[in-house]
């Protein structure tokens, strides 16, 4: 029936995600921002702080895909030798989640040139993950009780087009990561980015050739 | 932007799940079906037979949810005193996965009665899980240069009404298990179910009370 065709579509329209080759894009660097905190203890210092003044911390960060030898890979930004975090951050007091996630990828990723306007597609969000205390602790659900979560975050495909150019900060490397590497290397990755090939299994990812 | 608006109402347009009380919902027996299998090594034997005759396996399964004191819980079918599984089972060869799906509900969880059709809606596919060998091992993804996967694994959501009559097969309990004890328990519930409430992150719960 038409009803059930509907349903059919729905369930499976948003799901293809096209993935082209690492090599078509095109990676530059440029000069660092001041990190903002230089341990997890001035991180939470300051997350208490902003708590007090705006609330619940709220922040967006993106998954990016591109393929290798046909395998999904995700960019992941890696700080010294291990610690790999997404593309991401925190939203104004009041900012749309989209406009907020394009924001930070411009001031994380982009080519801040005319000649280079970045052409990033936020699309569908994955996953949301909630830290109920100012610890490093958060849960994909707002635990039972906890009714002044400390920060929501919120993980958005973003869909590369065919063309990419992208400035990594000079401290930074972008790396493209297999999901079969990520998948469920919690010790690696943490819980947040470990379990992304769970969020992603429903997408179907079309392997476009350059 | 129109175009901005649009992108922001389908990101967030299916996400909204109305979860009503388990007191809501009438729970009867029937008498169970022939178990197919006795042993994991038999299921696996039928498992060879099949994909011999007629390829990939493919299964669907049924994420459904009520509230208890205000929490999310999923409905598992208890089998003995720990094994638990989400209703569902096996597509004929050709046949639509939300057919197939309403077909295996109605068959493992339905009072067989004009007096009370059931009125489950398939909701969103919010993950998928492969097995490439004949075993018990399972992924989110079809592992790389796996061309023949044994079978693949799709969980929907399966939206309740306010009212809903099941039959429980004797030989099993049904179960409401909420999200924080499914979390990260994979020893408990295995790998696909513990990992549920990390493919429902993104949905938001309107607790609808009775
Ligand atoms: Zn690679
Ligand atoms: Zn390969
Ligand atoms: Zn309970
Ligand atoms: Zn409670």
């Amino acid at each position: 029936s038409a009803r059930r065709r509907k349903e059919m579509v729905s369930a499976s329209s948003s799901s293809v995600v096209n993935v082209y080759p690492l090599a078509n894009y095109t990676f530059g660097t440029k000069e660092p921002k001041m990190e903002k905190d230089t341990s997890v203890a001035d991180r939470l210092a300051r997350m208490k702080v902003n708590y007090m003044k705006e609330g619940m911390r709220t922040s967006v960060e993106a998954i990016m895909l591109v393929q290798e030898h046909n395998h999904p890979h995700v960019l992941l930004l890696q700080i010294g030798n291990t610690f790999c975090k997404l593309p991401g951050g925190r939203l104004k007091p009041g900012e749309n989640e989209i406009d907020g996630l394009k924001r930070k990828l411009c001031s994380k990723l982009g080519v801040n040139s005319p000649s280079f306007p970045p052409n990033w597609q936020v699309g569908e969000c994955v996953g949301v993950w909630w830290r109920p205390n100012f610890d490093n602790v958060m849960y994909p659900y707002c635990p039972p009780h906890i009714t002044k979560p400390k920060e929501c975050k919120k993980l958005f495909i973003v869909h590369l087009t065919e063309r990419e150019y992208f400035a990594i900060p000079r401290k930074l490397k972008l790396r493209a990561v297999p999901l079969f590497e990520i998948y469920d290397n919690v010790q690696r990755f943490g819980p947040v980015i470990s379990t992304i090939p769970l969020q992603l299994s429903r997408f179907q990812f079309n392997m476009v050739s350059s």
